[in-house]
């Protein structure tokens, strides 16, 4: 087992990564303090573990709220659910929230209980690859509104993240492929050596073998702790972490939520942006051969959807929380292995790419 | 024009207090930063004061969200018409949000500039005594869930506070009373000269006298930025301001949101605490008589609605945010100027209280 600190101080938590972990009680009940919890999960996982979660709680008062599972619900009304449930049982300012579940539920959960009665503690046990390694890490919670992905939210840490790997055995191929798109970006934006690593490795990943995925959750942990550490809040560096992701929202939000995976959306978003990087003279065509070749061996698209012309992208794009004074910015790469927050973009080249990458 | 700070390192804000501060521009323009700003009112506000604080933003990107006046309105769903507008006008995470209004525009614009984009900064423009004295000073910002008031929200502060004096010229006397309602709670918790004052010169406040109304605007905000101060998070000593609010928030959600105002409530509240302090032996009969006596002298109600019996109250309350693990806490006074927060209430004192005061 492994054991990552996320250094912020007085919220400091730790990420504990391993294989069998759900069962190892000790690890994570030392961070429930209260007789009250309540354990936030989807219809599709609650059949696979919420029965082993649960049974570690006896002795305290113990409720369950299970959601529907998609993007499409991470919403405020389904967020109300959880608070309709922690109400009419009375839940105190000292209950303890468990995310059990996706990056749905981890978004969702983790939101509700930053507003829940004003903040009660929560833990994070990430049931997908791609909550693993990305988004039950560095305290990014909320949920979707009609008009753009993740704008109502908060930045809220949990106490401590549990990433079973004995847990993504159960896992579809196509989450299995999301999560590794998440994966590739931290090679991407600050490891070069791990992105080599990923080539060579990518296959092992793929068939699951243990000790790869292991590894490629640490070091993408690892990646995303140091970033995290340094800018909790997102005014600086953390943004370099939305390699893609300003493309991907567009796609997510663009062809209604739940159609793309979250990962998906990355991939072809991460591709647009080196595409777009290549114009920009800052990075050469072999470079962007290597990106939109280690996505499709991860077996993940590469392309935007066609319905979703220039105008619209821009229009999606304009929302995008990183936007300052309502201009787009982006996150390019200037290398493999090295991100960059441009202040401009070029308008023209921006097009040039919606119009062309992907559209022959 | 005084300025008090209340003190929360990074997090540190002024609080403006005088009279014809809304068009001292210079006072308050200084702290917006970005372009675009949306003020959030409502409909009894916007007719009065909209124009004057619209008219001092020129140059910038200014959006208007109306809100229909009223506790009752105070909720998740009107909440995203604040997010509605601003994602349609594309607002980034640097824009400002002004919420110009009474509590519940204090609390709902508050939240809102919590949440969007994980967080814009804001300005409180309090357009009531009740916001001018409480709830636009300590960060307290949230809306309501049908099963109880304030229990969905953020502990998020604002960038300035700015209480202009002349508009209370266009309150109603109910609002007048139940913002003098949180003014006398200051005397009951933590300053007893103040309590004394307030018996002198209730009838000056009632008139609208400018100097008594400025001085215990300034009285009430010293005493609130101290405590939050101490504890901005309510980990304990800040509980002290929610003298009388347990029962009064289980008969604001008990009579329907909007029925009574919320320092209504607080009055008849405050006094069903000092009924409980005298039956638990911590004050005596007189200091009782007199508390009752200054809430009447305000023309503020001081009996609890007769349709809430006892069993209905203890349900009420018992999903307040003091609670711990289910139990039931309370603020009571230990005398006319220091209140308590006793680890233990007595069940059946409690159940006195809500049986015999005001019952008879």
């Amino acid at each position: 087992m492994k054991s990552l600190l996320v250094e912020l101080g007085e919220r400091s938590y730790p990420i504990y990564i391993g294989s069998g972990l759900l069962h190892q009680d000790e690890l994570w009940l030392k961070h429930i303090r209260s007789k009250q919890v309540v354990i936030v999960t989807n219809e599709t996982i609650a059949p696979l573990y919420l029965e082993s979660v649960a049974d570690k709680l006896s002795g305290l008062q113990v409720e369950t709220v299970i959601l529907p599972d998609g993007e499409q619900f991470k919403t405020l009304e389904i967020m109300n659910r959880i608070f309709d449930v922690m109400l009419e049982n009375r839940f105190s300012r000292n209950a303890t929230l468990i995310a059990l579940g996706g990056g749905v539920i981890g978004d969702i959960g983790g939101f509700a209980a930053a507003c829940y009665q004003r903040g009660v503690p929560f833990i994070q046990i990430p049931t997908t690859l791609l909550a693993q390694v990305d988004s039950s890490v560095g305290g990014k919670t909320g949920v979707n509104h009609a008009l753009g992905k993740n704008m109502i939210g908060a930045f809220y840490q949990p106490q401590c993240v549990l990433a079973d790997t004995d847990v993504l055995e159960t896992l579809e191929d196509r989450q299995l492929s999301a999560g590794i798109a998440e994966v590739i970006k931290y090679g991407l934006i600050r490891d070069k050596a791990f992105f080599g690593w990923l080539e060579n490795n990518l296959d092992a990943l793929l068939e699951r073998d243990k000790q790869a995925l292991s590894y490629a959750i640490e070091r993408s942990c690892v990646n995303k702790a140091e970033v995290v550490a340094e800018d909790e809040k997102e005014s600086g560096i953390r943004a370099i972490l939305n390699l893609g992701h300003t493309f991907g929202h567009a796609i997510e939000t663009g062809s209604g939520y739940g159609v793309y995976l979250h990962g998906e959306a990355v991939s072809i978003g991460t591709c647009q942006a080196a595409d777009l990087s290549r114009r920009m003279g800052l990075i050469d065509d072999e470079a962007v051969d290597k990106i939109i070749s280690i996505f499709q061996k991860a077996r993940l698209p590469v392309l935007p959807p066609r319905e979703l012309d220039s105008n619209r992208f821009i229009q999606l794009m304009s929302v995008d929380k990183k936007n300052v004074d309502g201009k787009i910015r982006l996150i390019l790469l200037e290398s493999i292995g090295s991100a960059t927050l441009p202040t401009d973009v070029d308008q023209q080249l921006l097009e040039a790419t919606l119009n062309e990458y992907g559209r022959n």
